[in-house]
């Protein structure tokens, strides 16, 4: 570790996360030491949250922690992958031990939840940015990818779309949606503690033609699903599953095609082994529905109770324009 | 990847790095898909440098990019394992395609030099802060420790210590050594271009009882080592290896002693196995040093021309005191 003779990390977050026996050598000397076992391939993947970006400065730090490791984990479903280890670059304005508390509280209790321990990092002074590295582990040649969508395959979603942009319409105090004490509850649980499919991801190893998570919108998502695979879709909008509240709303359906941070699934299956991925899912209690089909032809097609959509007014968000 | 439709990573860095037949999915999906060979340990290491703290906010972006990767690779050097994977947080303030171009060349020469692959990673807006994630691998149970060092073993440092330092100082213009243009040149590359020792960390294997890389300072990084093997060490610093115009100046000693970013390897070895480990790294051209012996008693001894030195007034950088 650079520069960081007393580490905060070794402080406050070496206790604490799951126990597990392939982690040789933990959080304390130049790196941590591995076993990856037999027959599994290593999946890893890093997301970056930003203060003042991805979320706002006065945030509750156990929310940032569980939605920085969240994102991670959402990756790991999106590849059908067993979360296994994580490492943090945590870079921190000063340090504040009641925030590192309740960070690390907030990071510990999640990565229990889904047995991640945390084998290393790095703190650094600066400005609030919290990088979180993940580690999971796919039986060989069983992991989901983007590619491998193929005409016909019937295209699902896991879970309810939009939820986390209206928790951000609430947060933000600009939601004009008719909404109790319980609904608001739940829409902010499902911006700031989202839950990813991690077991979903598993339970469609050997039956999803191709996966990706929704953390930018279905269509920027799926439309990785569709260049990757070489193949344009057809969703009945009219399929999308969102909130009631939502759908009485004006075009109610932008919100679940271009709204992000969900961290839901969305797959491909070919129509013989649907009734399999619908089956395995339901046993985890995991909800999933048909929105579409995979065409030949390429591009995003989008009918909404017979009537297309036009595509070119739904953006997902970009990053850096 | 979170909140980032339109990759940088795929953009700039996706191509062009070594190319490596245990990478079943590089950048571009969800996650990378790696394979670990039987009989093979994984290393992961994270590092985090922050503009303003760890480099200046106008420092040569190639410069940047080699030396978050090199802090990284020393890592690997400190643990005898082999680079082979990397992942990069990178966050920038905006998207400027010269400073990119620059920072993804210095970035893929060092990784192709030592043979490692970028797999993914993420860009995100804000505050420029780069974080790398290294994996190597390490036949199983050979990994360098920290802990390990026995009362009776030599401790080595390989290279020169105290040059980052006297770099920093000619970038700072506070140098006050006199000092021509070939040797500022030697100077300020060993602060923007260390030469990460991973050459010399895998031929320890199987002959050091402990190792850490010297990011922090001697005093600092060989602590590391004392404190998790539970011994002390006695320093002949006479012997500490130091360039010659340094060595002129009044406490001399306290450059190599305390000064960080040499990313110089600092190892134990049993009597026995001295010359073996000597000889090994003779044969890499890597100069190495006896400076001292680990002792039974706590603490850290330091003579000079047969004088003791107060430790207590040197102090290896602290980060966040």
């Amino acid at each position: 570790m650079v520069l960081s003779e007393f580490s905060l990390i070794q402080r406050y977050f070496s206790q604490g996360t799951a126990q597990r026996a392939d982690v040789r050598l933990g959080v304390g000397d130049d790196a941590a030491l591995l076993l990856v076992p037999d027959g599994c391939e290593l999946v890893m993947s890093l997301d970056t949250l930003v203060s003042g970006i991805h979320f706002p400065d006065d945030a509750a730090p156990a929310d940032i922690a569980h939605k920085t490791l969240a994102v991670n984990l959402s990756d790991m479903a999106a590849m059908g992958a067993e979360p296994a280890w994580m490492m943090l670059a945590l870079t921190l304005p000063e340090v504040n031990e009641a925030w590192l508390e309740q960070f690390s509280q907030g990071m510990r209790q999640l990565a229990n939840e889904y047995g991640v321990t945390l084998v290393g990092g790095d703190t650094t002074r600066g400005p609030l940015t919290i990088s979180v590295q993940i580690s999971g582990l796919v039986p060989a040649g069983q992991a989901l990818q983007r590619r491998g969508a193929q005409p016909g395959d019937r295209i699902y979603v896991t879970g309810q779309l939009g939820d986390a942009a209206v928790g951000l319409q609430l947060a933000q105090g600009r939601c004009q949606l008719d909404i109790d004490d319980v609904q608001r509850d739940y829409f902010l649980r499902r911006l700031h503690r989202p839950r990813p499919q991690v077991a979903a991801g598993v339970a469609l190893r050997g039956l999803a033609s191709a996966a990706i998570d929704i953390s930018d919108g279905l269509i920027a998502d799926l439309g990785h699903v569709l260049e990757m695979s070489g193949v344009g879709a057809s969703l009945d909008v009219d399929q999308l599953p969102v909130a009631a509240v939502v759908r009485k709303t004006p075009e109610w359906w932008r919100l679940p095609l271009t709204a992000g941070d969900d961290y839901e699934l969305c797959f491909t299956v070919t129509p013989g082994f649907a009734a399999q991925a619908e089956q395995r899912l339901r046993q985890l209690a995991c909800p999933c529905v048909c929105i579409g089909t995979i065409d030949t032809g390429l591009g995003l097609r989008l009918t909404c109770q017979g009537r297309e959509i036009d595509t070119q007014q739904l953006q997902g968000y970009r990053h850096f324009g």
